[in-house]
Formats: structure tokens, sequence, C-alpha cells
């Protein structure tokens, strides 16, 4: 436990999200103002679970990228405030119900809803946070924007289920762990980029650069979670170090880790991620396996691959200070500590 | 177990749901295979898990209610077929759902899917069919049915926790237990109903009227379906008899036994079902307290006044076979051995 590795590799700690959250501020004053008006409910355990989650925090990243892509759309109404708040929802009720699946004991540096309030609580409050998600889209009244954030919903769930049948499973290829992840994560990063150009009625070019901003970014943002999983300091992080290692994860690191590693290397990561057999040194040895195996940097290589075709996509859009902020997001994605 | 007590109360042994599925045969064809194919995925699982409660069947009459409502209402296109087909996943999620919260072994006589495949396929299963239900939704186009659906989602949840806190809980009141079943059964019945109306673009005076139909229908339907699980038989049931006995769920049959007891019976109540202390032979007791104090007669009679009220919500509609067949479906509802 406590075990660092830095993450080798070209790292700029200045790149900041302040810009976007400074671009964003007042609209997400209201995005949040709406995420606790909605967490209300006469049924007093939902607006306490909800809050507990709401409360503790998280980057809020989606909804501003909701913000942001409506901002940079010239959109001038009022409706990406209220979708951003259903992909902040939408978000917030996977975490409810992948907490369930993955038993986990710790989520934003706080205890688990699961813990304090049981399985079942999880799985509803998400269901109800769902259920407003959906409303709120309904009242904002974009049929595209609706398309685009129910077929995420589709595919989130889809990726969750997908993420089941790869666990303990050494054999999953590095396609494997992509496809997982572009469901599970790349999946609403797009479609909460995307919809900021359909309300504003963009062409459908602006629309497809924002998903295909929006995904990359998703994927690089996930590639890193899985690398800081073996590396991160777990008072920044927020969730355990080595929790992925514990649960039997496969993720990048582990999967570039085990295809380089010769027959013990292979015979380790089958005893533990794979039998769940793991002795008290294991997330030392397996921290070890990984930078022998510069699986670790190699993740952070191809998080930096997909943040270039992030930058890419946006090339169409005019240089401008949005435009500059969600470059930089793409940087503190990848270089982010926590 | 198997003790079987018969319900007291005029019985219409003769009603049956013939009548309207006989009307809806051709268009419940067409939800099947949208259903079919719509529980189509890449991911294995996904189909695997969902046919298992597809194929086990369930009597289909929320989605009946949806095509029957269009129907009466004259409604041409097919947008009515896509939406009852998303009325059933929304339903089936909730199955799925439940039998996580309530830790079931049966579900429609089959063994519960969270036994074969887990708790997690089953809560991400349901997000996924859930999903797909607002994608199917989305495609009908109908912002107003989309309104009335996303709606139910939202309070199906909040009825599902507010069934959490009263579960186990001998203080609860009979409104408290109608709160909870107008949330977790009626607004689905309700919504599957109305969207009929909305769909066919009538009048607010029908939609209004569909609604209450489909509202208090569900009422009716889920009070039987209280009784029935201390008076069914085991094999027509498709679940076990005393399943919320053991579970510690407060439905009206323990609520009226439990305020109508004496300080004998009310021990028995606190001992079994809140705090879950069940011998061998505490469900016959429990089904004979019931008896004794007349509460599974009182819950059917409360089951025919909701039914009363559905049969009046539809008199501003012309009389025609299909007014006869929903009118029907009440009395089915209400008479059902199953």
């Amino acid at each position: 436990m406590g075990v660092v590795v830095k993450l080798s590799g070209p790292r700029d700690p200045s790149a900041s999200l302040a810009p976007l959250v400074a671009l964003v501020e007042e609209d997400m004053a209201h995005v949040n103002r709406i995420i606790l008006d909605r967490a209300r409910s006469h049924v007093d355990l939902i607006p306490e679970l909800a809050r507990h989650l709401i409360d503790s925090g998280g980057k809020r990243l989606r909804p501003m990228l909701t913000l942001a892509a409506a901002k940079m759309c010239g959109y001038a109404g009022d409706g990406h405030v209220r979708l951003a708040a259903s992909v902040e929802f939408m978000h917030t009720a996977t975490l409810l119900h992948d907490d369930v699946v993955d038993e986990s004991s710790l989520r934003r540096g706080k205890i688990a809803a699961r813990l304090l309030w049981g399985n079942e609580a999880s799985v509803l409050v998400g269901d109800y946070l769902l259920g407003q998600a959906f409303k709120m889209m309904v009242d904002v009244g974009s049929l595209g924007a609706l398309r685009i954030l129910a077929d995420a919903a589709a595919i989130i769930a889809e990726g969750e289920v997908m993420q089941l049948a790869t666990a303990n499973n050494t054999e999953t290829t590095e396609d494997d762990y992509l496809a997982v992840i572009d469901a599970k994560t790349a999946a609403l990063f797009a479609a909460a980029s995307e919809v900021g150009a359909v309300i504003a009625e963009r062409p459908k070019s602006e629309a497809a650069a924002l998903r295909s901003y929006g995904r990359n970014l998703g994927l690089a943002f996930q590639l890193v979670d899985d690398a800081l999983d073996y590396s991160g300091e777990q008072s920044t992080l927020g969730k355990s170090v080595g929790d992925d290692f514990r649960d039997g994860k496969i993720t990048l690191p582990v999967v570039l880790s085990y295809r380089r590693g010769n027959q013990d290397a292979r015979a380790f990561w089958e005893r533990t991620v794979k039998e769940g057999e793991i002795g008290e040194d294991d997330l030392d040895k397996a921290i070890d396996l990984i930078a022998q195996h510069n699986a670790l940097a190699d993740t952070m290589e191809r998080a930096r691959h997909y943040g270039a075709i992030a930058r890419d996509a946006l090339a169409i859009f005019p240089d401008d200070e949005i435009k500059s902020a969600l470059l930089e997001a793409i940087e503190f994605s990848i270089d982010r500590p926590f």
C-alpha cells in the first residue's frame, strides 16, 4: 500500500481545468442548483444518498463538456444547463450501480453509499437519478439530444456488462479492454460533448467533431484512471490504490504486463487477478511487474494517442478561449495526479 | 407451506384476459418481435439474461394496455407498438433490480436471474433494458409520451425506495402502503394506458380517463398480488407463497392484521416481519392470523374499490369490444388465481 511509481513520459503539470471551470462557472452554478433541486424527494433516503455523492464533488467534467460545447457553438438558450445536469445524473447513477457491482468501499474519497445505505438503496436511487435525468432531457425538448443521450445510456450499460465478462479474465486483449472503456466511459463523454452542438442546431460536422473530441478525451481519461490505480497517491486519488487489482479488473496495465511477462509473471497474474488469491505483498509485486514491463508508461502513451485525436477533432472550430480551455482539458486529463 | 385460504367475497371466475389478448394479438406479435430484437447485443450475457425473463412470459398486461388504449383511441400509426415494447422493457428492468433488492429466488416460476448470473448482471442488464426502452421511446418521437414514461420511471424508482423504508416496519399505515404501490406499480399501469391516448392525439379528457383507468387497475392488481402471497397456490402463482412474509415486506394483509390484532398478534408480527425471526410454522400462523382478522378479505375489498374507479374512468368512451375487454381485464385482475 502507498507504493507510488511516478508515471514516466513528458508531463505538463501546469495544464489545468481552471480555464474551462472559469468559462462555464455561471452555467455550472445553475447546473448545481438544478442537481440539488432534482435530488429532492419526499422520500428521505433519496436526497440523503444523492447528496452524499453530489457533495463529495468530483470534477464535474462531463457536464462541463456539455456547457462548453454549447457555448463554443454559440447556443443562446438555457437547455444546455438541463442537459448538463442530466449528464451528471446519468454519471452519478452509473457510479451508484458500479459500486454495487464492484463491491467498492470508497468513492470519491468517501465511504461508498452502498456501505452506508445498503446495496438496495444504491440500485434504486441510481434508478431514480436515471429517471430524473430522462425527465430533464424531455423537458429540454430536443429529440436529437434525447436520442444521443438515450443511446449513450444503453451503450454504457452494455459496456458495464462487457466489463463483467472481462473481469478476472487474463486472456483479455487490448482490443477487448478498449471496447469496454469505449462503452462504459467514452460514450458519455462523447454524448455530453455532442449534445452541445445539437441543441445549438449546428451542422453535423460540428456535432461529429465534438463527439470525436469527447470520445477520445474519455478514452484518454479512463486510461489514465486505470494507470493511476497502480500509481496514484491514495490521499489525492480519492479511492484506494490497488482497488482494480483487488477487484480482479483487467485494465490495460495488467493486459500489457501479462502479455509481456514470462511464465512466472503470468502465473502471478493468474493467481491474483484471475483466481483472486491476493496476499499482503502482492500489490507491491504487481506494481513492480507493471513497471518492469513498462506497462504503466505505455498505458500513458495510449492516453496521449487518444488525446492527440481529441485535439485534432477540434481543429474545425475557430481559435478562441473556449477551444483553448477544451484543449487544455485534454492535457489536464492526461497529466492529472488524481 | 402449501396452505391455501380461499379468498372470500364475490368472485367472477369466468372473467378472463382472453378478449383483450385476442384484440391486440397482431400488435402483440409485433411487440414480441421488437422485444427479442432489442434484447440482442454482441455482449452475450445481455440476450441470455433478457431472454430468461422474456421467455418466462408473464401476462404482458402493461404493454397490452398501451396497445388497447391506442386502439380504443383510433390510433393508426405503429408508434404504439414501440411504446408498448418500451413499457415492457421498463417493467422487466424493474423486475431485475427488484430481485436484487429483495434477494428473491423465484420470478415468474423460474429461478431468479440474479441466482444464475449474479446480482451484478441483474443490475447492469436492467440498466441496459432501461436504456433500450428510452431509445425506442425517442424513436417514436412523441415528446408527450416521452414525458409520461420518463415521469413514470422516476416515480417507480421512488416507490421502490419508499418500499425499502417500509420494509420490516410494522408501524406502516395503510396510507403508507398505498403510496408505495401507487408509485411502484400503479404509475406504470397509468403511464402505459395514458400514452395510448397521447400518441393518438386525443383530447386531454381521454388521456386523463385512461390514466385513471390504468392507475386504479394497477392498484387493484398489486393489492391482489399481495393477497395472493398469503393465499395462492405455489404452482400457479409462479413464485413462492410467503415470499413477502419471509422478506419482511409490509403489505396490506399484514398492516390490517397488525392493527386489528391483540398484543400477542402484534408480538408475532414484530418477531417475524420486523425482526426476521421466522420459524417453520410461522407462515401457517401468519395465514391464520390474517384470516382471523379478515385481512385477506378486506384487502380484496380494497382491490374491488379501485377496480370500480377504473371501471367508471372508462365511462366516457363509447361501448365497444375494446372497452368491454378493458373492463373485463379489471375483473380478471381481481379474480385471478395467479
